[in-house]
């Protein structure tokens, strides 16, 4: 079975066509910019032999002609790895906001896209795009099944005391306003890589999973199931991340509506586009501010201070609601990558039976591995997230179910 | 030496006068709904045998009816316990903002007067009225030193990473947007009686007070100095209250004002009047709330529920930030006097070490008293908070220094 992965930005496609039978990837690539002059497609096959990669810079105009660029790529008579559309049994939407409905992947029908527009003002950078991903998608592959997979569906296990907020019932009730939790699809990959290697039963363990990319999220994961998680209505919450703040005192956008006179928009931008790393550096790109920091910039040396600070305040905080911890998990650009920004997390957290093997920590590799010292009561490991083959994964699982159903 | 302890808000002015030989309590009062024809004042006299108790209703038209009523009280030929006001050495006077100028308690001059009104925008319901209770005081005892203890200087000590928000820097700068911690007096007050009950130099204790009224917060003490503190710029963010939310989503403002069309006004009040318990409950009473819990109540469950997590949440937290934890202080209203309460924070709580002894916990005293486990190796305590006896021990102190400077 060959499902492809379809992730829609508003300017953006990131596509992943997989082999189900193998779960390995046939292909990959993103294209940037669409619209916009300077746009681009970047992508790798992988054939036998030594993989293809390449990057176009050619005007692409919309999601349409996108789309329509990828399947030429897939279908090349020469390079591509499909013969024709029909190979693919179906496709995988990242669809960012499932609401309260949806704690899994669905098959898209009428009444799912209804929802997904529905909730349009929970998530109104994102589901849009994704509906037009899925419309495009119908045309190009009318053969294959549509799945969304939804980035709020794994935290929909939450509880109540963690997912409502203390606010007046009616704004629950009507508005729907609760935390949700993104970045499910890493979450529940990460999640399940690591009760894997975990040797006892899934309804004893209880882990933490750490996502820090670009945004930044953590989820609690007690018997397997999210019971909370650091995002929340929206992804400006929790942690501090490139541009955003994570938790504020609430009253901060007033203090500068009535001091400063800026409007809702000006402050929306603020926290959203103009805080977090950059807001104290200058620079939302981590390299950058590790080597700021490196070099004695006092402004860089306070942001990873905070950064770090607010990670580790985290982790004793699901601690403590768990009541109990095996492991804790890394993933995701930086989580993965920075040895230096994981040494600084795990650092004086022995209270907490956290202790790091600086030397395993160091290691480069691209696998799953622990990197605490034998003695460390509580398990530290770096785990390569892989949200695209999670929901190949989910969608795969829908379209088994469907059939099941069906027969 | 004798001190005054004056505590002005906006309708309201608390009192009380100490003996400091002893420190002791001579007489101590509320006046409530200044202004309003059903305004009241009740006291205490603290003489020898029977203490006196009384309760007035009679119309106070402002600060400074308020104060001439307090004076003829404590001067009162037949009850008093001064003959005149030149026999108070100081009035102490809480100060709520003292913003990143004041990290102890300062004579009143003209320049602190100043600083305290340009801290206005900070604190704008609390800093006016103290001016006024200063102003009103200089009158009526006018051979008296005038002292501001503020409610933030305890929080002074807090590192950077602690008191920045990651919001960019000219926020810091130049509006001075940081986190500021309130209850001061209180934290200060209790954390100095848990560590002098700890059997070790106070530069290795790390201990986390948790101060449980109308309003809630915690603080992480370390080495005896706040290194943290749960609420932030205002009193709203941190642990859920009475009737504010603690922190939220900093994107919910935005969601109300975008799609319920309601202006900061209106958000505001939702966010500091109509949350907490009251927004889930109805009511914001701890009391009845748990009595509606008691009954079944939907709804009271969930509050407690709510409540309860998100103070443990901070306990973890502040144990991984400490890296260490010796013993957690309950103090307030609540925190004083809910058994229960204290019993539901504690729960499950023993991967951090903390173990609650539930008979030790139900038996009732006023005394300072360990409710923990002899195995626990975190130590669980009541300590009754006393703020005003804190501001006439602060005042005091900067008395003797100024005396002993100018001599």
């Amino acid at each position: 079975m060959k499902i492809l992965v379809i992730n829609t930005g508003s300017s953006s496609i990131k596509f992943e066509l997989f082999e189900m039978n193998n779960k390995s990837c046939l292909s990959k690539g993103t294209i940037e910019r669409l619209g916009d002059a300077a746009s681009s497609i970047s992508y790798k096959i992988n054939k036998t032999g030594e993989p293809i990669k390449n990057k176009l810079e050619i005007p692409i105009a919309d999601h349409t002609e996108g789309l329509k660029k990828i399947v030429e790529i897939l279908t090349d008579p020469e390079n591509g790895v499909i013969k024709d559309t029909s190979e693919v049994d179906a496709v995988g939407h990242r669809v960012v906001h499932g609401g309260e409905t949806y704690s899994g992947a669905r098959l898209i029908t009428d009444d799912v896209m209804a929802k997904v527009k529905e909730l349009i003002p929970l998530a109104p950078l994102h589901n849009p795009a994704n509906i037009q991903g899925i419309e495009v998608a119908e045309q190009f592959f009318p053969e294959a099944a549509q799945v969304a997979v939804f980035d709020t569906a794994f935290h929909q296990t939450m509880p109540a005391k963690s997912y409502r907020y203390p606010l007046p019932n009616e704004l629950y009730e009507k508005e729907k306003i609760r935390a949700y939790g993104f970045h499910g699809s890493s979450h529940s990959y990460v999640s399940k890589q690591m009760l894997e290697a975990l040797e006892k039963p899934v309804a004893e363990t209880a882990i933490i999973t750490i996502h820090l990319g670009n945004g930044c999220s953590m989820a609690a994961v007690k018997g397997g199931k999210c019971i909370d998680t650091s995002m929340g209505l929206s992804p400006l919450g929790g942690l501090m991340m490139g541009t955003r703040t994570g938790d504020i005192d609430p009253s901060i956008p007033f203090f500068l509506a009535s001091k400063m006179g800026l409007d809702l928009q000006e402050i929306d931008k603020i926290l959203n586009k103009q805080s977090g790393l950059k807001g104290i550096t200058g620079s939302n790109d981590m390299r950058d501010v590790m080597e700021l920091r490196a070099n004695g910039d006092e402004n860089a040396i306070l942001a990873i201070d905070m950064y770090v600070q607010r990670i580790k305040k985290f982790i004793g905080a699901y601690a403590a609601e768990m009541g109990a911890l095996d492991s804790i998990v890394f993933t995701a650009g930086i989580g993965e990558n920075s040895d230096e920004l994981r040494s600084l997390i795990c650092d004086n957290m022995s209270f907490l039976g956290i202790e790091l093997d600086e030397s395993k920590n160091a290691t480069r590799s691209d696998g799953n591995r622990p990197v605490h010292t034998e003695n460390s009561k509580v398990g530290v490991w770096v785990i390569p997230t892989n949200e695209e083959l999670e929901i190949a994964i989910q969608s795969e699982k829908v379209i088994k179910q469907e059939v099941a159903q069906d027969a």
